[in-house]
């Protein structure tokens, strides 16, 4: 059922260091857990509020041992609660499902994050959302996949009221957003990343991350010609959140005209809610 | 691949005028009319701005010859230009694909919607969304389904910061919404609908739709024991769009107790953008 389309299109690419046919396997076998468990799945709370599954804890577990087995020396940083080695050269940063919450809302575009931090930098990203079979992945030097199609962010050009962005699903009480487009929360910061790295989106408001949230991501977003920064026009800095915190500080993703569009008509909402 | 489940589900459910078994297989037959178009879809501004594909007019052909063929008597009203004596005791009100801006946009939440009003009033709906292959759909007196299971909106309670509303994607033009839990844009009036009607969120805030937009949807809504007010407090009366004219005041739905709070926490921003 699910096609391999996407695997093969990898075929001529070499990478000498890291294979990606090795995380776009385990994606999606990852997925394939995650979807045996949706509309079905309990939920626990973790000590910072948020949701877990028994989905996310086996995933990442699978996740670990797969990494482990390939690249015994590389660190590891997960979502559920996995810390090894995260000052090695190669870093892992895995979300094993990406947007908990619309995943028990019943909602599709959740989804598995495996990211590969190199020196700290975002190195190679593949994020697969299993309800639509959709795989966005990137290598080093050869660009932003779509499945088995090259992506790349918005061109930039006037904004019109068809365009969109993706914004969190607290928006409505941080921020206040001037923008003449639309607005849209699916739901997961892994979609902010792919619908912004595949064009369809200008950009994206992010907020409350972490790295496994972001590693693939990024580096998908920036393989297909697209940039990160604060909402303030700092740059962002991944480096400050390698060990596992959260970032707070609103973060705008999409190509560098875009962002300044952004940054002029989103604007934090004082007090907040 | 599609599970007939749903269908089966009908069996014992006795319909003497309008059997659910005709639009529920009408709805999955133009559902893989879509499903054969999307990502490669080609589409058309109309005369109000929205966009058209010729999956939305191949399907909403298909949708009249279906009800023409069982229903010779029956009104329909639809979203591409249908119009047949639309002053009947039932009238068909069709959208053969809600959601047109974000199935071009590559999201997954849109699908097929056939409504059925009698006399002037909801009588029986059904909504697919091809891609989730996820089908709601209710009969007068037998409540409401997703796929096979019974259905029901959220019973009331004090909301936390997990409940989520669905909103419109210019939400952020025009309302300021003080409301503590999560807004989510999925994109197409259908989903404010089943995502409400199935629990899912505990209410939505639609604006800008026809008949053809909520038709079944209201009828799935009311089955699940929902409802739809204007945002003021005034109920929403469908009759007023019966003719195929647009309805730009916002409305709200969910269950009553739900729209009282969500009707204290959503204000119409002045001046809208």
């Amino acid at each position: 059922m699910i096609p391999y389309g996407w695997i093969q299109a990898t075929k001529g690419i070499i990478v000498s260091d890291v294979p990606i046919e090795f995380p776009l396997r385990w994606a999606r076998e990852a997925g394939a857990i995650a979807l045996r468990s949706f509309n079905h799945a309990v939920a626990q709370r973790k000590p910072d509020h948020t949701w877990v599954t028994e989905a996310d804890v086996t995933i990442e577990r699978l996740l670990v041992s797969r990494i482990t087995e390939h690249f015994p020396t590389h660190g590891i940083i997960g979502e559920e609660q996995t810390r090894r080695t995260i000052d090695h050269e190669f870093l892992w940063a895995i979300d094993p499902l990406d947007g908990t919450a619309i995943f028990l809302a019943g909602l599709p575009t959740w989804g598995v994050s495996i990211g590969l931090l190199r020196h700290g930098q975002p190195y190679l990203g593949v994020i697969y959302l299993p309800l639509l079979n959709d795989c966005y992945w990137s290598v080093p030097g050869s660009g932003a996949f779509w499945n088995a199609q090259l992506i790349h962010v918005a061109a930039p050009r006037p904004c019109t009221s068809d365009d969109w962005i993706s914004t969190p699903s607290t928006a409505h009480r941080r921020y206040t957003i001037d923008f003449i487009g639309k607005t849209r929360s699916i739901g997961a910061t892994i979609g902010a990343f792919c619908y912004t790295a595949r064009g369809s989106a200008i950009g994206a408001l992010i907020n409350t991350f972490a790295i496994w949230d972001v590693a693939a991501g990024l580096a998908i977003l920036q393989a297909a010609g697209g940039v990160a920064a604060e909402l303030s026009g700092t740059p962002f800095d991944v480096r400050t959140i390698l060990d596992g915190s959260t970032f707070t500080t609103p973060v705008l993703l999409g190509a560098p005209e875009y962002l300044a569009v952004l940054h002029k008509n989103i604007h934090l909402r004082t007090p907040a809610l």
